[in-house]
């Protein structure tokens, strides 16, 4: 398949609505209501038999009443009807079709035999079908919104295909509560025809992609899908969740998309192979992902730990340890350095504990010799930002004193976040200038804490756990895109 | 070390910090602000040998000046000025000290030699001390916040000392962020007296705690810890977190605290034996002490799982067989009520998937049934509350029909909150009758997703993987309960 054929489904020139309903709950008005929200740069037509209107779009009673032609057919209308909608896309000359509607193969033998249907259909007029059975598609380019539940991506570059339409649309949400953007979504449905390799092909030839992210619950040894990663794993990092790695989850799958069981040893060889990043934890999915999106890959599996406090030095310590990566001990040169920027106690090694020296220039300065030392691949950079740490709410029963301190304290907090500006401004400049990834870990814990990386340019985690863990899997994929280099 | 003891130095009738300063950024004006604005219920003195005013209290020259008895001191003033004010302190008859003071033993041979003075000076009075080179301590009882950082803890269960001022800190903030409070609080310092072991007594004793978490360095297999656990943990749960588990964090652990490192292994086995759960990782740490402040521990590792869209329900089941634990088969009964709920296309197993069925109703039906059956221990609900996913900020370029649409999303948002209401009062209402935890986890993956366990009695975490990881420490801690009741 050619990348044109996949761009004009994800970037049509107009889409017509199968189904537009104007009955909020109906799968039919919240499709439409998304595409005209999100303001769909091409033409939107609303079909429906009865006619009427539909959010203030006049629907047109069949498809052949539809003016000019037709790109990208959008059918929510219950399964019996779907073959001869589809008989009339072909007709109108449509060449693609995203088929919401469910109760095909997930339901069974009867639903299998109609899905083979409709594809054949579809065949005989050289259309391709996305689902049945899938919650959308959307495309950042053509701001087209064509999903169901009432989400707005945030544009960025991650593009991800998901076997489970619920997964995949949570990862849009995480996406927006993140700051990590989406450029492309297909929830693949039961993959009657499109399936994830041609997902994966396309997304690997669209430049706007940047990571290519995934759930997957059928995949075999011996898919399609595995020549198609490793053709394009090099170039673009691949990051696969799968679900149904253990006979407890695979039977789960079984019975959700009728993906078979597969060993996870096996599996994991495969992924291995293909240079797909694999993880196994949802949450880590988006923490890789968000690194990848705007961070170059870590060259190796040294990593320089600055901290303003202690334990939370000796707790990443740990953690690079249990994940086997390396933390080097300081040279002298370095150590002399450092001493010049730290008072008399700071720890003299790695972890650097700034002994609790507070300010944002010190804070730089130690980061700036770490990460220009030859001896370290990445750094975690703990404590950065101190101001969220400053809780400024005032608890309305103190004397004037007490309240003007508060103001005060509140003047430092914005000082503070003044300074914190010029952290991540700094912080950018420095992974730019040695290519190294460094990744901040917030004060407070929060999960939003306004780290933004498609914004700030700078990847932050809650944890320095979560920091090691995504450390580990770019530094395997930089081993894999090393060896392949080598070969 | 009898319990009156302590909690006077917890809830002491009168403070007096020594050390109290007009200057932003001294520690003797953070201090004093904090203990002012967090309105301490006994009575407070500001003590400064240059008089004057501070946070509109007047200072007194010297502690002496004082008057009426002082329980507690909070020193603040350089360490070379310490000793003599302790000898003061035991003049005036102080009966506790929090020093929090550094450039004591954490520095070298020197400052050791000082803090054993300070120690035997404090001993010849009776008195008892905090730290050298703590940030402080804090109670709920008595409102003391006598803390460095600008932190207002949130009351709530937990009592926590830590070997680690800013990891303990750090914890406060994450318990305000995550809705779950704390009773008492110790960054417990160099330990140059009072210990973690005299700590861990007095919360098992006090009845406000409900749950007693730690973050410790130095902890070595015949520590006075394990005897003073072994006596607590089938009372109250005790949850730790050591630094220093592997030879990398060991060296960083050395350099902070000046603990000895110790295999892993070795420690592990100590833990077990006295009960404590263990925890590697921060997020679990306050993720477990969460459940454990609301919840009745699972009696077994049988895990039910109810969800609204498949593909969590298959992650959700991998996590549980990853981690140990056992997704039942349903029996027919359990089916037989399950189907008079759900469409026909359920998943007509364990995970129950709903099969994208909406609203309350038929969530808390199939969630009634799963918690009333025998054969699980607890619950693990996906997509519990709908509303968040409602993504209602308006584009602002819309037709007149797309804003009244908008309008109109934000209704039904706001009825599917009043829903969830109703969601998670039923869920609390389940755990009570049941004694079976029931774990939501919520549909956008945000971390602050206002479930607020204090407030609402209800457990949600932003993944299904960390409720299971909760899970497995809950069981391990159920197991270590029934044997120790059979011994």
């Amino acid at each position: 398949m050619k990348f044109k054929e996949l761009d004009r489904l994800f970037n049509p020139r107009s889409v017509a609505l199968i189904g537009a309903s104007a009955t909020p709950g109906k799968w039919g008005y919240h499709v439409l209501f998304n595409i005209l929200k999100a303001d769909f740069s091409g033409q939107v037509h609303a079909v429906n038999p009865k006619g009427g209107s539909v959010l203030g779009m006049e629907c047109r009673r069949s498809l052949s009443e539809v003016p000019g032609a037709v790109d990208l057919a959008v059918i929510t209308t219950p399964a019996p009807t779907v073959l001869n909608l589809i008989e009339e896309c072909g007709r109108k000359g449509v060449k693609h079709a995203v088929v919401i509607t469910s109760d095909f193969s997930e339901t069974g033998a009867e639903g299998a035999r109609m899905e083979r249907e409709l594809v054949a259909k579809a065949r005989k007029y050289g259309m391709r079908l996305v689902g049945p059975n899938t919650m959308g598609i959307y495309s950042a380019k053509s701001n087209l919104h064509a999903l169901l539940p009432p989400v707005m991506p945030r544009h960025g570059g991650l593009s991800m295909f998901s076997q489970s339409g619920n997964v995949g649309v949570q990862m849009l949400y995480w996406g927006n509560n993140k700051g990590v953007g989406f450029e492309k979504f297909v929830s693949s449905g039961n993959e009657g025809d499109l399936k994830c390799e041609d997902y994966l092909r396309y997304f690997a030839d669209d430049e706007a992609t940047r990571v290519i992210i995934a759930y997957m619950e059928g995949l075999d040894p011996d898919s399609a899908l595995y020549p198609v990663a490793h053709a394009v794993s090099h170039k673009k990092p691949i990051l696969i969740f799968k679900g149904g790695r253990t006979d407890t989850g695979g039977k789960a799958a079984a019975s959700h998309s009728g993906a078979m069981a597969c060993s996870s040893k096996v599996l994991r060889a495969a992924f291995h192979q293909a240079g797909i990043i694999e993880v196994e934890d949802s949450q880590e999915l988006m923490d890789c992902a968000s690194l990848l999106a705007v961070y170059p890959i870590p060259q190796g599996k040294r990593v320089g730990i600055l901290t303003r406090g202690g334990g939370w030095g000796v707790i990443t310590a740990d953690a690079c340890e249990e994940q086997g990566l390396v933390v080097p001990k300081l040279p002298d040169r370095i150590i002399d350095r450092l001493n010049k920027i730290l008072p008399q106690f700071w720890s003299h090694g790695n972890p650097v504990d700034m002994a609790a020296t507070l300010g944002a220039q010190p804070y730089l300065d130690c980061m700036e010799t770490l990460a220009h030392w030859d001896g370290v691949d990445s750094i975690i950079a703990l404590g950065g930002s101190l101001a969220e740490a400053f809780d400024v709410a005032p608890k309305g029963n103190g004397s004037k004193e007490i309240k003007d301190a508060e103001r005060l304290m509140e003047l430092l907090k914005g000082e503070i976040e003044k300074e914190s500006e010029l952290v991540v401004r700094h912080m950018r400049q420095l992974v730019a200038d040695t290519g190294k990834p460094i990744i901040s870990v917030s004060i407070t814990g929060a999960e939003m804490d306004g780290s933004d990386p498609d914004q700030s340019g700078i990847v932050a985690y809650p944890t320095p756990e979560r920091a090691v863990r995504v450390l580990k899997h770019m530094i395997n994929y930089h081993d894999y895109l090393k060896l392949r280099k080598a070969a």
